[in-house]
């Protein structure tokens, strides 16, 4: 987290939902209620959630774009001064 | 460009298009007709720019959410493992 306190590690984040939701179905893995796991409410999650399939459904294979494009970061078509040096950059050509 | 052969500069990155159109109008620039200036015909373009504006529409300030996580980017929130070495990051702690 920011604060350093703590490290996310997301192990099936390479994993779609519903590959993994028809995983746990052949297992049998056993399904419980949880407060904690994301399940609960939270409205910004699931509006994006909803949005990202939206986007999905009008334009096919929009998701694994965006998915495709976190992978392969091109800073220089970002906007970070810190991640890319934007100033210093000359045209090696000049 | 990826090639190397060409460098994009896109000094009005930071400018919304809105306002760039009324401070067009409000100093009289003469607007001429264009056709390499991506008012042409594009259709991904279009679509993406309508998308956003359906964002912003929809939950108002997204789009300058997006804008400002391009300035600041966070690249071990990201999947890309030439951004940020992953399989050698350690708990400080531990």
């Amino acid at each position: 987290s920011d604060d350093g306190q703590h490290v996310v590690i997301r192990p099936l984040a390479y994993v779609k939902e519903a590959e993994l939701a028809r995983y746990a179905e052949i297992r049998n893995f056993p399904i419980i209620p949880c407060d904690l796991c994301g399940s609960q409410e939270n409205l910004k999650r699931k509006e994006v959630k909803a949005l990202l399939q939206e986007w999905d459904t009008r334009y096919p294979g929009s998701g694994d774009s965006m998915f495709a494009a976190l992978s392969k970061v091109i800073p220089s078509h970002l906007l970070d001064r810190q991640l890319f040096d934007f100033q210093a950059f000359r045209n090696p050509e000049s």
